[in-house]
């Protein structure tokens, strides 16, 4: 019997009728003879309507504490699924993240997946039941509510699939896929009907919101096919997946953008091994992620380090940045919130050249200067002024993506 | 170092201004030098309005389901209340149900307390830290959350209290304490300083709304001294405790009045012995409290018994009702839901006769026709037309009460 892990978001079951929408296609899939397991994600609006009650009391509410209350969301949406189901003569249970159990690291507010048991999960299922777990949230060895962090839902489901051996883990959202860019922003752009986990996690990365990368990450270490689709309607969405022969031919798969970051220089330090580790190692140690990293060549025995982070990251990473420049003697320590990141991905930038040129050639020709560069074996990105990211995506889009449909050769 | 349990209602933690209030006074307990274990309820309308989304899904959810989504209240105001704390630099940790863990059967929405585990709560107390634990909710051997119906923070809290050998159990709640009588419908009525175990588990029963009588039981049972009083000053509220000579003598503590009930009649029940047992077994299966029965004289061997449930149970327990009756070969069920109860309460009844016939001669001369009378050894109780329960109470409190003062003797 075919064994399905479903994945609704939080429009998905943003009300009691969509909530009713959602069931039924649950039904749809078992009387089409699988075993289901949904992870469901809090209503929407949910998540930020407890964060916001934490935040009336601090403005650095006790993570523990937050995760606390902010898991709630989930539980609420798990059981009212589960009797929606039941209303439909569907048999169903609900599981928190602790019942499961799913074992987390004890970094709260983004915590690790480190185990899942799946022995109450498998009991449920040959009791002929629909399983609901909870998404975003599981439990630390020490008995204590943990959240993955945003989006965290899409790790769930696709760690819960690698955990069952699932045949499929649907990724049901608001959009229909994965697009070659933001269909807001260019109006020509398409549905991507393969990707490679590789293209999306660059593309997960950079900015594509459609799902949460530490899923794809997930997905592409026990090789579980995702399938991200509408869940408004029946149609196919994009599937992702190993790189394989019968994946269509391109050299840029999409244009991503990312407006999220932050960029923090330390201005000015001096010039000694180990200022670099120290930095890097005092962000890390508060789970901080560093997106990309400049460091230029020194100049009379000192330098400038810029680093970009998650802007919701930035008053800490400035933080710890003033901290470490105090302490190392570095000169100042600034910080620009008004920042975008454009890249292009395709793994067929492996293995054709002229990539890097052409991207830099098309954004000098609209007149926007670049700040960094980053490289990947996949991607390349560049971070320039916020106010030109929607221009950027549209000349590149137009250059790397409509003018080549049938080409794959730069040079 | 004396210990002390506090419990707040949902209205005591209703918003942040109030939450924030709760917070101080749980650091004035601590730096007056007591460890302190608190007990919240949800925020007031919480629990309505979790209850009402399952409610929006189906007529009547699954039991289970149903405390999945409704355990998220306190587990939000616990979270919150820690924040609080931790704000006012006062170290704090939050506690669901399940991770104390408080176990309970597995009788969902309405499941009793078998074993408190106090070892965690223990751990953190010798940390120096306030222990906020999750009223109303507990968790089953098999491992799911369950609640204990309404009012369960109470029992709750004084559960924890027993467990913990607690040195008092607090009750923090919008009413100043327990009255001689509903203060909105008797002018007079006057907050009783200390009242017994036994008194206040009548007066509990019989409708006043201040504490669940399922708490005032446990009360007892461990000897647990409790102090009900107002969340919004530090005025002296009702000690409940064991009885003793220090209380005021007193023929009648207080008046109760309850129309939360309705009462069920089966109609010409052929009088065979196991009739009555079958009918409350099965109601009692259910886990419906039934409270006053009457079953009248047998007459030509048919007889009628009535009973009395909260008027939540009476849908379900008509429809019991109707079953047994149907295999039992009865006439018929009736059921009026426009009833409402009055009591009169008191120790002091052990010992003096006359309450009865006093308290029938007041409703004749008022013309209130009784159509039930129960009694126990401290209380007397008639089942009357709802619509005369306020005339009922005020002219019972002056009878007994108010002309009373000073004067145990009837005859």
């Amino acid at each position: 019997m075919p064994l399905i892990v479903q994945k609704y978001g939080g429009t998905s079951v943003g009300n009691i009728e969509r909530i009713k929408n959602v069931a039924r296609k649950i039904k749809k899939a078992v009387d089409e003879g699988n075993q289901v397991v949904v992870v469901s994600s809090a209503m929407t609006g949910e998540t930020d309507r407890l964060i916001g009650l934490t935040r009336e009391l601090s403005n650095r509410p006790n993570p523990r504490e937050q995760d606390m209350v902010v898991a709630t969301g989930e539980q609420v949406a798990i059981g009212l699924v589960a009797i929606a189901l039941q209303e439909l003569g569907v048999p169903a249970i609900s599981l928190t993240g602790w019942q499961v159990p799913i074992i987390t690291d004890n970094v709260h507010t983004k915590a690790r997946i480190k185990k899942i048991d799946t022995h109450r999960i498998r009991k449920h299922l040959d009791e002929g039941k629909v399983v609901i777990v909870a998404g975003f949230q599981g439990v630390s060895e020490d008995g204590d509510i943990t959240t993955l962090g945003r989006g965290g839902s899409d790790t769930s489901a696709v760690a819960l699939a690698a955990a069952l051996k699932a045949d499929v883990c649907e990724i049901y959202t608001d959009v229909p896929g994965v697009f070659t860019a933001d269909p807001r922003i260019v109006e020509n752009a398409r549905k991507i009907p393969v990707i490679s986990y590789e293209e999306m996690m660059e593309m997960a990365s950079l900015g594509s919101k459609v799902m949460q990368i530490r899923s794809v990450e997930f997905g592409a270490k026990y090789g579980v096919k995702i399938h991200v689709r509408s869940s408004f309607n029946d149609e196919e969405g994009t599937w992702i997946m190993e790189e394989n022969e019968e994946m269509e031919k391109v050299v840029v798969r999409g244009i991503s953008h990312e407006l999220k970051e932050s960029r923090i220089t330390v201005v000015r330090v001096p010039d000694k091994p180990g200022v670099a580790a120290k930095l890097f190692k005092a962000l890390g140690d508060k789970n901080i992620v560093v997106d990309m990293i400049v460091q230029n060549v020194s100049h009379k025995g000192f330098t400038d380090i810029s680093f970009t982070v998650n802007k919701t990251d930035a008053d800490y990473a400035e933080e710890i940045a003033r901290e470490v420049a105090k302490e190392v003697g570095a000169e100042d320590v600034e910080r620009n919130d008004k920042i975008a990141k454009i890249s292009v991905v395709g793994l067929g930038m492996k293995t054709h050249s002229g990539v890097a040129g052409k991207m830099f050639e098309v954004l000098y020709k609209e007149g926007i200067n670049i700040y960094a560069i980053s490289t990947s074996e996949i991607k390349i990105s560049c971070l320039i002024d916020e106010k030109y990211a929607e221009l950027a995506v549209r000349a590149l889009h137009e250059a790397f993506i409509e003018n080549m449909e049938g080409d794959i050769q730069y040079e």
